[in-house]
């Protein structure tokens, strides 16, 4: 299909990428803004194999559109690719887009916690997250879940949703290939697990046992909170808690480093990696 | 010493503190701006102890003078403490302050990689950083470098300064904390190491050894390069190298996490935590 040109940054056929610095679609009907050619890429492999997501149209500065002619004929044929001037594209966006690479994608199917891990295989690792609000730690942390093979994230509702153009971006597009669920409370998807059989460990600088040492087991989760606070202490009772050692008297690591050294902890004891 | 109260956003005596969204200091003299509560207390305990960095004056919002009393304390009676109302403060910094609290430092001393390395104990751990420009990564860096209790950093020519304002605030104060030096090329800081008889170690997804299994020696050197390119081969032909195991076909970590992982890893093998 032959690219639309756009000259009118009020053109209502690419209406939902105004402005998207300063107001975020999700929420509406699941739709997220794609943004770079490493994520427009990863959209259109979840788009061509069936998966959560799907592409519904694509905005492009006019100069980038022979350079990504191979990933653009990888989407079926009626998602429309709209073209522009940098002028135009950056009155449309509200700010000056130095890649000039943006989709539009939606979320095609919502997904419970107990659907989503009621279906891994017996061998499985989950990471779950509690009131991780920060963008970039989500994203981050969805990015070490990819590396890592993680099976699934699981969210809480007091987590940001991960469809957020920051989240989305830090993730290097993780986010459209790690299946996750956002539902519920802490409550919920820590019933769901032990329903499911998994070894659920909480990751806490307080912990028991040093995360090198976690045994591994068939299904595992790890459940990781908020930076200053960490998990409640009503549900480290609960769980099984790991710590990562660290120099003393210091403030604890960066939620999403300190997940990705808990995944890959994990990941080698299971054998995965 | 009573804080002096400001009221015209031009008045000289906060000068360096105008418009530090689009500027850095850095480059003038060492000079660099803190930001927040947890980096304050950082500028305070180096200044108090005769460390690097000396606090040359503070501004802050006026109502958070009473909770800040403790730590303003600290600081020597010569530095004087400036308060503003929000809307004052908003107009000196040129954006919205939400937390009102900053203080303009200076190194005070530069050091060498040689200086800075011949220093250290036979039971030594350096990072060293070579043309990382981001300032998110090189804060992260030296948070996880804090965090594992490293001696200190290492940074060519080619880094960006860990004293630029968000950099600072990522690194949680780190950059005020841990010894750093930034000079040189990456050949200098090599020969430097070897000089010194560091083991030095090249982090890259085709290392030859996982992380897991680098064997402990007295002064270890963890080297990490670039997120998109790592390090240049010409490099990894000269040092040993270890690789993060990772699920196959993905880009890479994220060079901090990547960093994070690596030196709880070796900081574990040497028993340093």
């Amino acid at each position: 299909m032959e690219p639309i040109r756009i000259d009118d940054a009020d053109d209502p056929r690419i209406g939902e990428f105004r402005s998207i610095r300063e107001r975020d679609l999700t929420g509406r009907e699941g739709r997220f803004i794609a943004e770079g050619t490493v994520v427009l890429r990863m959209l259109a492999a979840t788009h061509l194999r069936g998966g959560d997501f799907v592409a519904e149209k694509i905005l492009l500065l006019e100069n980038r559109v022979p350079g990504l002619a191979e990933i653009l004929a990888e989407f079926p044929a009626d998602v429309p690719v709209h073209v522009a001037s940098s002028a135009v594209l950056d009155r449309i966006a509200g700010f000056h887009l130095h890649r000039g690479v943006l989709a539009l994608g939606r979320r095609r199917q919502e997904r419970t916690t107990a659907e989503l891990i009621g279906g891994l295989p017996e061998q499985a690792l989950v990471v779950a997250c509690f009131g991780i609000s920060n963008h970039d730690n989500i994203g981050s942390i969805f990015r070490n879940a990819a590396a890592f093979g993680a099976d699934a994230v699981l969210l809480d509702g007091a987590c940001c949703d991960p469809l957020y153009r920051k989240a989305l971006r830090v993730s290097v597009g993780a986010v459209l290939s790690v299946p996750y669920a956002r539902s519920g409370t802490t409550a919920d998807i820590l019933a769901a697990l032990t329903e499911q059989r998994f070894a659920v460990w909480g990751l806490s600088p307080s912990g028991a046992v040093e995360i090198r040492d976690v045994p591994a087991s068939g299904r595992m989760a790890l459940i990781t909170g908020t930076e200053g606070e960490g998990l409640p202490r009503d549900i480290l009772s609960r769980i099984r808690t790991a710590r990562i050692a660290q120099a003393p008297g210091l403030d604890s690591l960066n939620a999403a480093t300190a997940t990705g050294i808990a995944l890959y902890e994990i990941a080698m004891a299971q054998g995965r990696l």
